[in-house]
């Protein structure tokens, strides 16, 4: 068995290295590629992803995986190899289980769906992808039926990126939410708008990422095995767990927009590079979930980032970094800036308290439509409601209502949402148990030191890789399964504070 | 027969985006990559490799071309599908008679040897590194002995980078060359040495980089298809026709380096960038030999670069772009400075002039190595000899004598080094016939213009890629042999009247 074990992760490896190597292309192609290069660049990628696939559809592989199965069940089930055989296997069935013939036509589909869009969004003209949606949605339900015995039809795709999250569980998490957040939202945005003009004037962009490298190092971003690049939009991507790379977008007249997507990408980028170092080039070496991805870059942006303590440590650095623009700018004032909350329309500019009530809609919506609850012409009427009621806005038209994210009109309707919340309750468990373990932590970070949190970080989550699902990272980390209470005490600790709510 | 070549094209497309993507990964670890990056990348691009041959050493790829084989003789033997199909078995000929468990010898000896090399050199410790020198010899016969047929033992070894050449050819050619050159680097050499200084100040990293590239858009390097990043050694790679990068390395205190490693480096790159697009993808997409690639750097960089009325025109912006360092410096004084010629040891170091007699002696010793009419514990001594005869210098160690270039310690021995002399004499070939048939080019570059210059590079050399060969483009062009009266021509005139020789 020794002999199949080590063919298989030797497999997995080479699987990997075209992986990562595709990764480079795709760094590359959203930093320093030149235009021209643009052409070439697509069909190379295109062909790494044909080959990688050609490898991890190979029946040698699935015969290969299929001997091993009784040896990793008569392991001890926590050993790495037995989670390793485990979770190869469960990639491998994802895989094969897709008819090459059908991903050909969805890829056929979304580029013609995503064009669509891109003409019609400008034009606000819902008519003009409609149908493109309906058939979205069709592939989205065959999708679901090539996995069979699904208790909910979203489950199957919410498994593609939070693996083993019910529709069901999520459902019940989020009315839950939402019962306790309406209401809160509702109070804080009833009340004058915090004044974030000191946030809007001009930051030089070499001194915004100069501040924004320092934090990073500091919070715990090893640069020695990353880097900070600029692209059109922040992202994260791993070639290695020694090298891990994170971007930012600079916007001259905004400090929130670079300076939390750099604090948000090393939240992603640390759990990646904390990966246990014996996991590289196995199916193991990657956060486990969306969601408990999320859960980093979240924890990193908005439970220390944004938090009191933090900028009672950084608010003078910032001030010494812009003296111009902070100098007379008092901690307060700052800080209500950066936690500045309003109604707004758009999910992507939305703030901590009120973004979830954007992506619960979505979720909500697109479970609906996979259970033929909710039909896609009823899509724009049905987004307007749920805006009114619960962020007490909605979009007169559809550009900025049910058609201004590109989610489903570049990929499957059902399972790309969920998992920004699901970071977002995450975030405040895991943080919640870290300081509950170690009570030093919030004087830690008022001190500008957070080797304490990341330990604890790393040593509950981040060198786990994917060797747990999410739930199980949540069982063993805190002890039970993932409840709102601490992320909801934590909302209404520190808006209540802010906003002197009762 | 259309069907079938086709497929040709499809399958070495494929493999060209392999080999493209794995060209990626080594632009990036050369210029961005962490340190930490560094142990993936190495396996990454190994497996890359792998995959690019296996698919290139396919029976099914050598079937297809032994049926287009009389096709291709069919053709017009001057079309592009013939050459494409004639060129593409001749690579593919050349990759299936060397043996998998060779190449696996080679590349073992090779990793140690290096390892050898680089702890043997500082110390000065030849006898260290004369087994490891004496196996590469061994292997580079082996190597030859693929090709059975040839008239020189060096022939296939020099087809590895100078496709055509023969051996006996080089011999004659540089031992013309060399009757002219040693008595002209002497002449030049018993004159005061010229005074460089100007060149010795601390000129700022990022105006370098600005004075560089402007200089390099404005000769033909296109910037919208390529870009220009520091590495610890300049290089130039090509991802697509359209996406052609270079690189420099700063010396702060140093300005020649960089400025002409840049002109250096977009020569190679203009070629590149000037293939025929309908060549994309196919072997013809790139430079047909090293000799032909090392003309069109060093036309940039010497004959263009390095010339009177190149300065005439850069010499009162660069005195713009660096008024401390140049401000009160003549055009004659700096011109003078960018053309010292000084006898020297070190290779890399060496001026224009003095250069060829430098990459003649280790051609002259490779062959005699090949041939066995020197013995490796004999190539020190050897060495000096030359370096006393031709240069009127000789390291006392050889440490900075045959220990000083990496090529023999990490690769074959013979092939390594004539492309550097044979582009210098083509491109004084080059540059006279673009003259000759446009006179007013001198006139153009002394006005800062380059374009006549670049198209007719590009019609007579760029855009046929490899669709012949060196030879072929030489006789096309000129009209006749590669000769070197052209560059005799040239250095007797630029040397002649810098050091008033009669």
């Amino acid at each position: 068995m020794q002999g199949k074990l080590q063919e298989l992760k030797a497999r997995l490896a080479e699987i990997a290295d075209i992986d990562m190597a595709n990764a480079v292309l795709g760094w590359d192609q959203n930093t320093w590629m030149p235009g021209g290069g643009a052409a070439a660049r697509g069909r190379q990628s295109a062909t790494l992803a044909k080959i990688s696939q050609e490898k991890m559809t190979d029946p040698a592989l699935g015969k290969l995986l299929d001997d091993l199965l009784p040896y990793a069940e008569s392991l001890d089930p926590d050993s790495n190899d037995a989670r390793f055989i485990l979770v190869a296997k469960r990639d491998y069935d994802k895989v094969v289980k897709i008819p090459p013939e059908f991903i050909g036509r969805l890829y056929e589909h979304m580029a013609d769906s995503y064009q669509a869009w891109a003409e019609a969004r400008p034009k606000n003209d819902f008519a003009a992808v409609q149908g493109k949606l309906e058939k979205t949605l069709d592939l989205s339900r065959q999708f679901a039926e090539y996995f069979p015995g699904y208790e909910a039809i979203g489950d199957p795709l919410i498994d593609l990126s939070d693996y083993g999250m019910k529709t069901a569980e999520i459902r019940h998490i989020f009315a839950e939410l939402r019962k306790e957040l309406v209401p809160l939202v509702q109070a804080v945005t009833n009340q004058p708008l915090a004044d974030d003009s000191c946030l809007k004037l001009y930051y030089a962009p070499e001194a915004q990422l100069a501040f924004g490298r320092e934090v990073a190092a500091q919070i715990g971003y090893q640069f020695e095995n990353g880097r900070l690049d600029q692209s059109p939009h922040p992202f994260t991507t791993r070639f290695s767990i020694n090298d891990v790379r994170i971007t930012t977008r600079i916007q001259e007249k905004d400090f929130n927009d670079s300076f939390f997507s750099i604090v948000h990408e090393a939240g992603h980028a640390m759990y990646e590079q904390g990966v246990d170092q014996s996991y590289e080039g196995t199916h193991l070496a990657s956060g486990t979930s969306a969601g408990v991805h999320e859960s980093q870059s979240r924890l990193w942006e908005n439970l220390v980032g944004r938090s009191r303590g933090f900028w009672t440590h950084y608010y003078p650095i910032a001030q010494k970094h812009f003296p111009a623009q902070l100098g007379n700018v008092s901690l307060d004032t700052f800080y209500r800036a950066v936690n500045k909350v309003q109604r707004s329309l758009i999910r992507t500019d939305a703030d901590e308290l009120t973004y979830n009530l954007h992506v619960m809609i979505r979720f909500d919506l697109e479970m609906d439509l996979l259970e033929g609850k909710l039909a896609v012409k009823d899509l724009p009427d049905a987004w307007r409601e749920r805006y009114r009621s619960d962020l007490g806005v909605a979009s007169e038209d559809d550009r900025d209502g049910c058609m201004q994210d590109v989610h489903w009109y570049a990929g499957l309707i059902g399972g790309a949402f969920q998992g920004y919340t699901l970071g977002n309750i995450m975030s405040a468990l895991f943080f919640n148990q870290a300081v509950r373990d170690n009570p030093q932590i919030p004087a830690e970070i008022e001190g500008g030191k957070f080797g304490t949190l990341y330990g604890w970080l790393r040593e509950h989550i981040y060198r786990h890789g994917r060797k747990y699902t999410a739930n199980e990272i949540v069982e063993k980390a805190t002890g039970g399964p993932m409840v709102i209470d601490p992320y909801i005490a934590h909302l209404r600790g520190k808006y209540g504070e802010l906003y002197e709510l009762p």
